[in-house]
């Protein structure tokens, strides 16, 4: 951008009250870079700034704005000022900022918007969070299969203004069922006298309105669409999602399942890492800490059971550490692999006996490589420990490589199975991946460690 | 699609050369799911199928397939046959399956080709991966300033088949300097006699080549853009990426993010599940496993220096899973949760200190309830364990409970800590999140545990 203006220039400018300088500053960049300048400010002085702007420039500003600051801000405003905004944002970013308003503000936005608007928010808003509907947004190009390219074309020009994208112009029947598309590029390179309905493509690739948002952004990624139409249960044509939504939808998608997979809580729909409350970290937080402690204290009992081992073997609990972190992250690695697969597509539950022989193999590898290096450490440096008579350093070493080696396989074969399990319960995967993992072959290494040592230490 | 054959049909067509009917199958559906269902197939019988569709279908059907297959199946074509199908594909997606095969197989493939396909693949193939450049396509529409906007739609038309998109086409001036932009949607609105340069959009959003293609990818997420122009080191425009690029690079850049965290090395580019050899996976995983391991050691000397205190005291051992677990599990989520708030630019490193205090309140907060819950399992279940004389249950449960409380505390600052300190030195923020996290705080963990014992329990 070519105008460096900061926070405390803007303040100076607002305090002098320089209308043309503000006016000039919503215009001098990008959309999306005024709004993040202007979010630095408080709402009351950002409006300060945003109301020079002319319209539409104010409404595309503020759309860029954080969903949050765009409430708190709304909030501040008369209900004109609410009205003209919110008339010029696109139906899908309005009907956002619409579902985050306390109802007794909402009731009161409404009578000053146009008949159509109102109907369009209270449409748009209804759909439930993560659906296709939730995400679509209302504004495309409509054509019927009579008309001539010509036609056609004239027609865009005067819808285009305010449609989201005018590269695909979506074909209804009378009953607004959808029967093809034709795109901006097949209407320049066709005859202007051909009919539509003898230039469409047929074959529409349309999502239901109730579809999980995940799997449309997956098929915008997988036909590498610039929008895909939205029908609904009678096949009629109601919004459309660009190629814009899908990718904020993947980067959502994503930070929810790496949180899933850290045992984190709470939704991540709109809340930045900074902008959550400690207190709401907190709640998102403890709930699966808490329980996983309280499933670790099970691996305390079966400590407490194998005490007489322990007090016998000290060198056996120098190698607990060990055995656990080990044994918890190549079940993570096998299960944060499967969950990515399963996530991409690229594996499904019926898969699992072609998964578990490929991680059987993999995890053999492990488990002797880890064993060899733990049979290492035990025969060169174990010999500070107190050994009771009767035993060598030799044996041990050999009972603490083989239990370790068996946790690697039971570990890996584990964080392979759990996430398929999971899918084909049709819970998320990714919540039985790497804590709830760790938690779960802590106590499975532990009873591998206690009974292989019995066995091969004879005690 | 509309033709639901299978590869056993597949096969009797293939054995019955069945040319109308394959030809038909190879139109039947999207090339995307025809390439699907190709790919179940062996490579040479997938070119007894492919063979059958039309130019410039095959190609297309072609380069929706996986690169390793279509390296597979170039590699039994005769020269003119991969000529052919190389000549009808995308740029980018040619000078990637070039870059695939081998280097004679390479050589003994560019006669065949035109004089201008040629130089293109040489371009494009020779950009290192991972940049711009390396997944930009040369197919794009130019416009010059001086052309009018019939003219402009003119050419356009003449262009398009040809070209990736059309949907913004670009302004160079002599020297192929990038000066401006127009998108059809604004040739279709314009007068048609009104100069390209009056209605041309100045402020160009571009790249230039070695930037790296995550912020490539980053941009056209931020402007919601459909292309994004590359320019090189002398302002040239030398190509366009497109928003379907800049899903898959989103897209494999989140499954290499995960990896790291999870510890597993290697690139992921092509690498499907799958299709991975286990002894690839193998590789890839030994590395960070075996080194954590190694490091893990370093507890296992920690717990031999205080081995008299757990023979003393028993119940302490049966707390050391919880412990380590619950360090683990508190370390990853603060990391996890800073690891995504640095790569989506919501914090950077100069914000170490908020949030530090932020996840210090969440600690305190989450340390208190896990210490309670650890004294009240001492308290109610220790019974069993032997205790020495002149120790009280309530005092070791104390001493635990403490030692928990400072251990969570202590492993989710380093969470917060290691990622922005990576970050600040240029390292890859996610590499020092879980696993290797997890072996650092076990051995903080251990060593708080016994402190915390000797000085509660005065031993």
């Amino acid at each position: 951008m070519k105008n460096p203006l900061v926070v405390p220039e803007l303040r100076e400018l607002i305090n002098d009250k320089n209308t043309q300088l503000l006016k000039e500053f919503c215009e001098s960049g990008h959309p999306v870079v005024v709004a993040e300048l202007i979010a630095a400010l408080t709402p009351d002085e950002a409006w300060q700034v945003l109301r020079h702007a002319d319209h539409p420039l104010r409404s595309e500003i503020f759309s860029h704005m954080d969903i949050d600051l765009q409430a708190e801000l709304v909030s501040l405003l008369r209900r004109e000022d609410v009205a003209r905004l919110m008339a010029d944002m696109a139906p899908d970013d309005r009907a956002d900022l619409f579902k985050r308003m306390p109802e007794e503000r909402r009731e009161s936005i409404l009578p000053g918007l146009a008949y159509a608007e109102r109907e369009d928010i209270r449409r748009l808003s209804a759909y439930e969070e993560g659906t296709a509907g939730s995400v679509m947004t209302s504004d495309y190009a409509l054509l019927s299969p009579g008309l001539t390219v010509a036609q056609a074309i004239e027609r865009l020009r005067w819808e285009a203004p305010n449609t989201e994208t005018i590269y695909y112009a979506y074909v209804v029947d009378e009953f607004r069922k959808l029967i093809g598309f034709v795109s901006l590029k097949d209407l320049i390179l066709s005859p202007p006298g051909l009919k539509i309905n003898d230039i469409m493509h047929r074959e529409v690739l349309s999502v239901q309105i109730d579809d999980d948002q995940e799997e449309v952004a997956g098929m915008i990624r997988k036909y590498d669409l610039i929008a895909v139409p939205v029908i609904n249960g009678k096949d009629a044509m109601v919004g459309i999602i660009t190629h814009d939504d899908a990718i904020d939808i993947i980067t959502q998608e994503y930070t929810e399942d790496m949180e899933k997979i850290m045992a984190i809580g709470g939704s991540h729909e709109n809340a930045a890492y900074m902008k959550t409350p400690s207190w709401q970290h907190f709640r998102n937080r403890a709930g699966w800490v808490v329980l996983l402690a309280v499933l670790g204290l099970v691996s305390g009992f079966i400590v407490q059971k194998f005490e007489g081992i322990l007090l016998q073997f000290t060198i056996m609990a120098a190698f607990m550490p060990m055995l656990a972190d080990t044994g918890g992250n190549t079940g993570s690695q096998s299960s944060t692999l499967v969950v990515r697969a399963l996530a991409l597509k690229e594996i499904a539950a019926k898969d699992i006996l072609s998964v578990l022989f490929k991680e059987l193999k993999v995890a053999v590898l492990l488990g002797l490589l880890l064993g060899i290096i733990a049979f290492g450490r035990v025969f060169l440096f174990g010999g500070g420990s107190l050994i009771p008579a009767g035993f060598s350093l030799g044996l041990i070493g050999i009972a603490i490589a083989v239990a370790l080696s068996l946790q690697v396989v039971t570990a890996t074969l584990i964080g392979a199975v759990l996430p398929i399990l999971a899918s084909s319960l049709k819970f998320d995967p990714a919540v039985v991946a790497s804590p709830a993992l760790t938690t779960i072959v802590d106590i499975t290494g532990l009873l591998i460690y206690f009974y292989t040592a019995k066995l091969i230490l004879g005690i």
